[in-house]
């Protein structure tokens, strides 16, 4: 096995790829009546998932999309070596009562909204030390646990600024494979596969501001950081990738990383997609600048962007999945909201 | 590089050992009032370590712990490729606003207090897969942030049960690398130093309890059976161990784990010891069950386990932090409180 050469301050070029066999995302009607709403696996008309409190629905609504991951690819939870999952709620409950009780050895992570970049990036470097052969990264977010975990209660019916974004109810989960996906895989095509080539991890970048109605301006530095690092690290620009995608950075938050990454002589507006503005239509369904939460780029990933790298359409994209790393303590303590975001690079691979 | 062997289920043997260069440790007065005393780096008689909150206090602690750990090895923090760390506040935000300031590239962990062995387990394997030469992880808690995050405010004045614990105030971070330390290495004695040469992925168990002052109760499946696969998968016994160390079971938790272990005839109480027991004195600290939370396994491997390794009087230890995995929102919607515990097999290695 050849060493993986490390490029960087915070980047790995994987020797041998880490492919993705299958991934799932099941959203709520909102998501399906958006843009991408024919692309989700499920979609559950029912916001509460047949359970009893937001927290319930959130855990059940991951667990289900975890064993659909699991259950696409034709295995069962016995084959998954290792699992790397989170969510925006105190202390990750949503993955401790979600697909943590699948029974899958369990890494619990947390990275606010880039927690599926870092369950990738965790999932790849495990896989390429030897654990196992299958890991399973998911992530989920919902709505109205957010809202109560971090705002205000939904009854307050309390306005909205239009820098403020719609926390996504959905959940998407991916398993990595080191072995290419067999030709009944649900992420193979005629044509090839999709897997992991590199990462670049992230900083925390806190450039002061405390607004968590405008987490888009939060998160950008660290989108900036992380794209301008990566982009050094494997001595690329723009023209290498047919997309970069970031998590949930909105209009607000894509218009200041265009700016920084201007300032940094990096033009990445030809290429540059978010999850975020990708997920809602604005303004028919009311969600100002964007979509946000853990579930947000992981299902725009597993709905939209793997089937067009798998088809071919696409051979490399960089995905930065963005978080802000804020808590309703410490906001309101008065404390700023630094933000991170993780870089994974994802490829077109003939099989 | 020979390939790592992936023993069983969830563990992993390495081929190369990951060696500790540094640790360090920090607590506040009540720790340093107990057994294990004149052991830590440094005490600090202010609970509120300078700071005008209890959440900057275990932030300020967390930081000051990650740069004594990178110092005392003669490093910068240039010098470390990766952190991984965590803790037990919402959204880790002692962490975001802690270490995680220190512009290292970081991945957030949440495992309740089991997180020291996830950052060790997920640094090794970082390290194995060559993302860099060196990672910090480190962990922390404090003991009033934590009951103003679980409990009740401490204002109150509540009866706490005999079976309860109390939350270590206190910091401990490592430094891991794939070289041995230098001579002058703090951990490295005449003799040799400390390395992780294996590790047990934990997985959640959950009995159903239910009672948050009784955590011990709560975690101490998970404790056995990632002792029981921990001893399968490396296809060795109780007498392959100077000592196992679980994370915070206290004196409750200990005989439940016992009693499991002896029920798949692991006789483990000879090496058994809790890092919960051994960092209070009860009944003169009045803290009844032991010690617990994320800081409380880091700082007792810092400052006590460590050093025993490095100096030869243990040969090999298995260390299993243990978590239970309960928010109050989940607490005060009727869930229980299921557990985890990761494996981490410390050894000293001849140099």
């Amino acid at each position: 096995m050849s060493k993986n050469l490390r490029l960087g301050a915070a980047s790995i070029a994987f020797s041998q790829p880490l492919y993705i066999e299958s991934a799932a995302s099941i959203v709520s009607q909102k998501e399906a009546d958006g843009p991408l709403g024919d692309l989700f696996d499920l979609v559950c008309e029912d916001p509460m998932f047949g359970c009893d409190t937001w927290e319930s629905a959130e855990s059940t609504l991951q667990k289900e999309t975890a064993t659909q991951a699991i259950s696409k690819a034709g295995l069962s939870s016995e084959d998954i070596h290792l699992m790397f999952a989170g969510d925006l709620l105190a202390q990750t409950s949503a993955t401790c009562f979600g697909s943590a009780g699948l029974g899958i050895p369990f890494y619990g992570l947390y990275g606010a909204c880039s927690t599926i970049g870092e369950a990738l990036s965790l999932g790849s470097l495990a896989l390429t030390a030897g654990f196992g052969t299958r890991v399973l990264c998911a992530t989920s977010s919902h709505f109205a646990s957010a809202e109560k975990e971090f705002r205000f209660p939904l009854g307050y019916g309390n306005q909205r600024p239009f820098s403020a974004t719609w926390t996504v109810t959905g959940s998407g989960a991916c398993i990595l494979s080191t072995s290419p996906p067999g030709e009944k895989a649900p992420l193979r095509s005629g044509k090839g596969c999709a897997a992991i080539t590199g990462l670049t991890a992230g900083r925390v970048m806190d450039y002061g501001l405390r607004d968590s109605m405008n987490m888009g301006g939060c998160m950008a530095p660290a989108a900036c950081d992380t794209i301008a690092r990566s982009f050094s690290d494997f001595g690329r620009t723009p023209s290498d990738y047919d997309a970069v995608f970031t998590g949930d950075l909105g209009i607000i938050g894509q218009k200041i990383l265009l700016d920084l990454l201007e300032e940094q002589n990096i033009r990445l507006s030809p290429i540059h997609k978010d999850c975020g503005i990708l997920i809602y239509d604005d303004p028919s369904q009311d969600t100002h600048a964007g979509g946000s939460g853990c579930g947000c780029s992981a299902v725009v990933l597993a709905s939209y962007i793997l089937p067009k790298i798998v088809s071919g359409e696409w051979k490399r994209i960089l995905f930065v999945p963005t978080g802000a790393l804020l808590s309703k303590v410490s906001f309101n303590e008065g404390d700023s909201i630094p933000g991170i975001a993780h870089g994974v690079v994802i490829e077109h691979m003939e099989v």
